[in-house]
C-alpha cells in the first residue's frame, strides 16, 4: 500500500538525517533503553512502530482474536508517539481504512518527528507532554517547551475533535463561502482535527516557524459529508537571510511538486496573501505554503499531499536552526526581535482563523490554541527602523513579498 | 450657561487639586514663560482660556467682526490644549451650539488636563504630541510618553473622523441591535469623536488605568440622524488593594450619582461584563464603569453626565498613583505583571469594541489606536499562580467581581 510504505519511509528518514540530528534525537530514547546501541533499538523500535508498518501489521491480523501480541504493537506505537492518540489505539485499528484514522495517525507521527528533531538541537529543552479531553467529544495532545537554551517557546499540538459545530463557528465558515444545510435544530455534527505550531527560538537570527496541517468533517442535515483539509508551513525571520528563505522554499517546493507544479506556486501566494496583518500591510513573515478548503481532485490525493508537506517540516527549518543557534546578537537586534514578536501577536490573535475557530469551539483548550503566542513581546508607539537598516530590509520584504524559487 | 459654567469650574479644579500636582502641572507652562510667577500666568491663561469661557467669549463676541482680540483667544484655547482641535477652533466657533463641538471640546480639554496630570507625577515624562488628518475625513491628535520614571508607556488620543461608514462597520453596528438604513448606494454618513486612554505604568503596584468618551452621529437614508454617547472608565491592578479599589469606584459612583443614582450600578455591572474575557473566565481588570449607545433622556442630559464622568478620571486615578509610585517590588512581582500585560493585550486585540471598529475604519491611525498596547507582555504556558498568594487572590476577583462601594 503507496500510503503506508511511503508513512514509513517518511518515518525512516527522519529518524536518519541529517545525521548530527539523527544522533541527537537517538540520544531521546525512553528512559531506561541504554545509549549507544539502545539507541539503535529506538530507532528500529520507531520504523518498526511507524504509521505505515503499524497499519500493516493490524491489516495482517485482522482475522486473529486480540492478544498479548497486539498489546505489544499499540505499546510499540504508543512509545512512538508523544502519548496515546485521542482516539485510543484500538478504535484506530477498528477504522483503520477510513482517512479519519489515517489522518490521526499522521498528526500524532508529525508530532513525535518535530519534537524530537526540537529537542535534538536544544540541549535545555524538556518537552511538557499534556493530554486533554474535550468535554463536548474528543481531546488532544499539546506539547511544550519552554525556556530553553536554543527556544524560548515551542509547542506542537495535536488534536481530534468532534461534536456540534458552534452557531458561531457556522457562520464563520459560511462566511468564507461554505453552504452548510444544518438540520431544523440547527445541528451540524462536525470532526476536526489537526496538528500545529509554532516555534520561537531565542536567538532573534534563528526564525519562528510555524506549521498546521488539519482535516475537517462536517455532516449536514441530509447526511451527506463535507470533507476538506488545510495547512502549511512558514517562516517568520526576524532578519533576512536570502539563503534560509531559498532553502525553506525550495524545501517545500520539491514536496508540492511531487504531486502537481501547479501547487507550490498556488499555494505560496496564498500564504502571502493569507499572513496579512491588514491594519500594517505587512505579512506576518516570509511566507512558504497555505491552502484551506482543499476538497479535490481526491480524498486519498490530498491526503497524500497532505503527507508530504508533513515529512517537509524538519529538513525546511532544523537546517536553519543549526546554521544560526549560535550566532552573536547584539541587544538592539533582540529589542526588534521583540516588536516584531508584538506583530505575531498581532497577526493571531486578530486575524488567525484557527485561533479563531479555536476560541469559537466551546470546550476548546485555551492553552493550547494560545501556545502559538510568543513568551514575550514588545510594542512602541511610532517605531520606524532607519533607512537601509537591516531592519528595513525584512520590513521591505514583508510589504512586499517576494519569490524565492522559481 | 450651565455647561460653561460646570467645564470652567472642572477645569480650575484640575489646575488647583491636588496641590502638589498643580504645582508640577504649573511647571509645565510652554518654554518662555518664567517658572513661579510664570507659572501662575499659566494658570490663569488655562483657567481664561478653559473651555467654559472660551465658548462665553465668542457667545459676546458673535457680533464683532473677527480681529485681534478673538486670535488672542484663540491662541490662549491653543495653548490650553495638546494641539489644535480637529475642526478648527474657528470652524467650532461658527457651531458652537451643536453638541458635535461642545463634545470636541470637552475631549480635547480632557486630553490636556490627563497630560498635564500625569506629567505633574512623573518626573521623566515627555509626552510626544502627533496630529494627524485622516484623508477620508478628519483626524486627531496623539499624546504618547514612553519610559518615563513612573510609566511604561501612556496614551491620551483626540480623534474626531467623519465620512462614510465602513460595510464592516455597519455590520458590526448592527449585529449589536442597531438599525442603520443605508441609502441606495449603501452610503452612511457618521460622525464619531472621542478621547481614550490608556496608561500603564512601570511599578507593579501602580494599576494600568483605561478611559475613554465618544459620541457618535450616522445619518440614515431618510436624512433622519441617529446619536449615542460611550464610555467608560476602568482599571487593571497587577495586585489587589482594597483601598484603591474602594477609592477608584467611590469616586465615579460620585460622579454618575450628581446625575441619576441608577447610573452608577447599572454601568459598574456593564463595565464587568463589557471587560471579559471569555476564553480565560476572567475580567480585564476590577471595572469601573462602562456605557455604549447611550441615547436617553436627552443629548443635553446624557453629555453633562459624560463631563462629569470626564472629570472623574484625575481624581480617581492619579491619588493611587501617587500612593505606590515608590513601592519596592520583586522580580516575580514584575513577571506576574508582564503576564498580566498579555492578558490586557488578549482582551484588546480578540475583544474590544473600540479597537474593532478603528481596524475596520478606513484611514484610521493604526499607531494610535493601537497605543492601549503595553511597551513590553509575556504569556507562559499554563501558568498557575500558587493558592493563597497575592497572584490568586487578584484572580478570585477577576473571575468573580465585587462590589467596591455600596
Amino acid at each position: 500500500m503507496a500510503a503506508a510504505a511511503q508513512l514509513l519511509r517518511g518515518a525512516a528518514r527522519a529518524v536518519r538525517a541529517p545525521p548530527a540530528l539523527a544522533r541527537r534525537s537517538l540520544g531521546s530514547a525512553p528512559p531506561g533503553v541504554p545509549a549507544g546501541r539502545g539507541g539503535q533499538r529506538w530507532a528500529l523500535a520507531g520504523a518498526l512502530g511507524g504509521l505505515g508498518l503499524g497499519l500493516g501489521l493490524w491489516r495482517r491480523r485482522a482475522a486473529v482474536a486480540a492478544g498479548e501480541e497486539e498489546d505489544e504493537e499499540e505499546e510499540r506505537l504508543r512509545r512512538r508517539f508523544m502519548a496515546p492518540p485521542v482516539s485510543g489505539l484500538r478504535e484506530l485499528r477498528r477504522r483503520r481504512r477510513e482517512l479519519r484514522s489515517r489522518m490521526e495517525l499522521l498528526i500524532m507521527e508529525t508530532q513525535a518527528e518535530v519534537c524530537r528533531a526540537l529537542a535534538a538541537v536544544d540541549p535545555g529543552a524538556a518537552f511538557a507532554v499534556d493530554t486533554w479531553e474535550r468535554k463536548e467529544g474528543g481531546g488532544g495532545i499539546s506539547c511544550v517547551l519552554q525556556d530553553g537554551e536554543v527556544f524560548e517557546k515551542a509547542g506542537v499540538n495535536v488534536s481530534v475533535v468532534f461534536g456540534q459545530l458552534s452557531e458561531e463557528a457556522a457562520r464563520q465558515m459560511r462566511s468564507r463561502g461554505k453552504s452548510l444545510k444544518a438540520s431544523a435544530d440547527g445541528k451540524l455534527p462536525f470532526c476536526a482535527m489537526g496538528v500545529s505550531s509554532v516555534i520561537h527560538p531565542k536567538n532573534p537570527h534563528v526564525p519562528t516557524m510555524h506549521f498546521n496541517y488539519r482535516y475537517f468533517e462536517i455532516e449536514e442535515a441530509d447526511g451527506t459529508k463535507q470533507w476538506w483539509f488545510g495547512g502549511g508551513t512558514d517562516l517568520t525571520p526576524t532578519y533576512l537571510n536570502e539563503e534560509d528563505a531559498v532553502h525553506f522554499h525550495k524545501t517545500l517546493k520539491e514536496a508540492c511538486d511531487k504531486h502537481d507544479p501547479k501547487l507550490y506556486p498556488k499555494y505560496k501566494k496564498w500564504c502571502d496573501d493569507y499572513f496579512f496583518i491588514k491594519h500594517r500591510g505587512e505579512r506576518r513573515g516570509i511566507g512558504g505554503i497555505f491552502f484551506d478548503d482543499v476538497d479535490s481532485p481526491s480524498k486519498e490525493e490530498v491526503f497524500q499531499f497532505v503527507q508530504s508537506c508533513a515529512k517537509a517540516i524538519v529538513p525546511c527549518y532544523i537546517p536553519i536552526v543549526k546554521r544560526h543557534c549560535h550566532d552573536s546578537f547584539t541587544p538592539e537586534e533582540k529589542q526588534w526581535q521583540q516588536l516584531r514578536r508584538g506583530r505575531y501577536v498581532e497577526f493571531n490573535l486578530i486575524y488567525d482563523r484557527g485561533t479563531k475557530f479555536g476560541l469559537l469551539t466551546p470546550g476548546s483548550r485555551i492553552e493550547s490554541i494560545l501556545m502559538s503566542l510568543p513568551l514575550t513581546a514588545r510594542w512602541e508607539y511610532m517605531h520606524t527602523p532607519p533607512e537601509s537598516s537591516r531592519e528595513a530590509e525584512i520590513l521591505e520584504v514583508l510589504r512586499n513579498p517576494k519569490d524565492w524559487v522559481h
